[in-house]
């Protein structure tokens, strides 16, 4: 029987629980469990809460709630932390430390299994992956992301339909994705457009600067012929000579948000049309509403498989997701060692699904799940016009 | 056989095609159709539709598609516009005129009513409700509230668990509704609230100002206890000296917007913490995922209760919702002439509900529709912290 220590760090998901209770069902029989709050924080610091029946007991009954219900967050972790973690497991008698995360949790991780081999610590370590912003390398997708391009690409369609039917009010809308240097839910906006009129008009993704030019031709032709146009940009796309545009710096984090205000002033200076910037914000990666039935599952299996894999001994890995090549949509977990998860660095986009959206709205139509249903084409405009 | 000219007008919701298309089902099959686009400015400058038969079918299509299929939309309707829009309605042989809208469109149709009686022009007009934040007078609530209110409460309770596992990083977030002069929706954000814990732990409506103090004291309070705090304001509140906070003016309506970010300032510079302001924006009125069963089915009633009143001849009133005082929820029809919904004003939060919470709650919870899943209390803090 080994003792088990888990945390979840990062930004959390709608769905960052689901992994969570897989792990815990797959392993509460045979394993003890510890489960270490605030992440990395918690780590550092050891700020533990036992896993006794009733505790297990809660962590099921989160299973579908957002946020992660151990408490996540950002911590940057010294070599000191480090050191200290260390220690604390070895104080509880821990054989295995696995986290739920993200790049940043899988690099600390893998810090975590050096130190600790130099240190001839025996220490199983173990990554289960999440994402909002789709970033994470080393597996075909994570768990989180699914959801979240399903709120992003349905909120895109009702706002669009929404903005159409207020033309002669507002002419223009900047909604602002996640996604700090990947375009991947940025670009998901588009994934329920089933018109050329249905917007999104334009979408700016980190991986390519916005040229402004572009973008006014853009909208001025959506304008001219639908006669409102609705814009999508990621948190992390550069416009014009405007770097980055940062809200501030947290714990050395710099927080992005802003670009849809620039975007926005810019079309209202150039164009002179009624012009709102709204960002898509927390919902994003919380609501729970909108949780693909798809990603959910996987969530819950990515738990699950980490679970076992802790069994058999396996270590020094992450559970990456990856597609299988058969017609229907299907996938298979398979161990990626955490220094290459660390080396692939942040994932942005390929090229062919930049250059063709049509080749990436295949790849992430199965993520979302259930089917969402299809919107009759726009009405015509003016059939009579009496003056 | 009358012939029956409809259009929708105002801020669209995610149930006025509902409205529409219950009214059409009723009247297609004996009467004649014109649809009015683009809202008062249509009317005023005869842009029609023909209702043939294929766009009947499309009307009905629409029927669960957010945004204002006819278009909609906010036009200042002068004199000169009444008197030409009422020419232009009887150039095409109709015999009733009918109106999906607010306060304002309600206001318009009395004014076109009182215009076509001193002229001797035969027309019936009859209004049918909407509303995104519940300001509508002379009814109980109308058509578009009961999801918008979902979605707020939904939003409200997924975003305030986002938070408590971020507070390492993040500790206050301030949330910004809809609701003009009125709190019924930034009030309705603690609906889903089941533990203390969980936010909503303030909000501002505007029929109080905010008074910094008692913001202030309950934000220190929930960050004391909890570690976090979850505030959310009225777009139409005002703070401290701060009157309402304005965007911009467009066609001589104000622009509401932004007094999230006085308040997250405020917040900020008072307890020196990571503030996030955040505008639940356009989702509010348009997200096609969280309609709520009980708004859909009304709206489409008010919509065939209507038809069926042009069919009888009624005139110069509102289909108002009046609830039954049984004890299971249950909703009549009533007819309120138009003068007394212009009379009855923007309708704000009575007293009874702004000091008790708890049966506003009660009277709203029928109208969010099918039971949304309970929450498991969040999990206790640091049972175990070894330093």
């Amino acid at each position: 029987m080994k003792k088990v220590a888990i945390g979840q760090a990062g930004g959390p998901t709608a769905v960052i629980n689901a992994t969570l209770a897989g792990f815990v069902k797959e392993i509460e029989r045979d394993h003890s469990l510890l489960f270490i709050q605030n992440g990395y924080e918690g780590l550092a610091h050891g700020m533990y809460l036992d896993g006794d029946d009733e505790m297990l007991r809660r962590i099921h009954l989160h299973r579908d709630v957002p946020g992660a219900c151990l408490g996540s967050g950002r911590f940057q972790l010294t070599d000191a932390h480090i050191e200290k973690g260390l220690r604390l497991l070895q104080a509880q008698g821990v054989d295995a430390l696995v986290f739920i995360g993200g790049n940043g949790t899988m690099e600390a991780l893998a810090k975590l299994e050096v130190e600790a081999r130099r240190q001839n610590i025996s220490l199983q370590v173990l990554g289960l992956p999440k994402t909002v912003d789709n970033d994470l390398g080393g597996t075909d997708h994570a768990p989180g992301f699914g959801s979240s391009a399903r709120y992003v690409a349905q909120a895109t369609r009702d706002m669009s339909r929404d903005l159409a039917s207020m033309q002669n009010f507002e002419k223009v809308r900047v909604l602002e994705t996640m996604g700090r240097n990947a375009g991947w839910l940025a670009a998901a906006s588009g994934l329920l457009q089933e018109y050329e009129e249905e917007g999104p008009h334009f979408i700016g993704i980190p991986e390519r600067p916005i040229q402004a030019e572009w973008l006014l031709e853009n909208v001025n032709t959506a304008l001219n012929r639908f006669g409102y146009a609705t814009v999508v940009v990621s948190e992390g796309v550069c416009f014009g000579k405007t770097g980055q545009v940062a809200r501030g710096n947290v714990a050395g984090r710099t927080v992005l948000g802003g670009i849809s205000n620039e975007v926005a002033g810019f079309l209202k200076s150039e164009l002179n049309v009624m012009t709102r910037a709204e960002l898509l914000g927390m919902n994003q990666r919380s609501f729970s509403e909108v949780v693909s039935d798809v990603d959910r599952e996987e969530a819950y299996r990515v738990g699950s498989v980490g679970g076992e894999w802790i069994r058999e001994g396996v270590s020094n890995v992450m559970v990456s997701i990856q597609r299988n090549t058969h017609h229907r949509y299907s996938v298979r977990m398979t161990p990626i060692e955490l220094r290459n998860v660390v080396a692939a660095g942040e994932r942005v986009m390929p090229e062919v699904f930049i250059e063709d959206r049509k080749a990436y709205y295949e790849w992430l139509k199965p993520l979302i799940g259930e089917d969402i249903s299809s919107y009759p084409p726009p009405l015509q405009r003016t059939e009579m016009y009496v003056d």
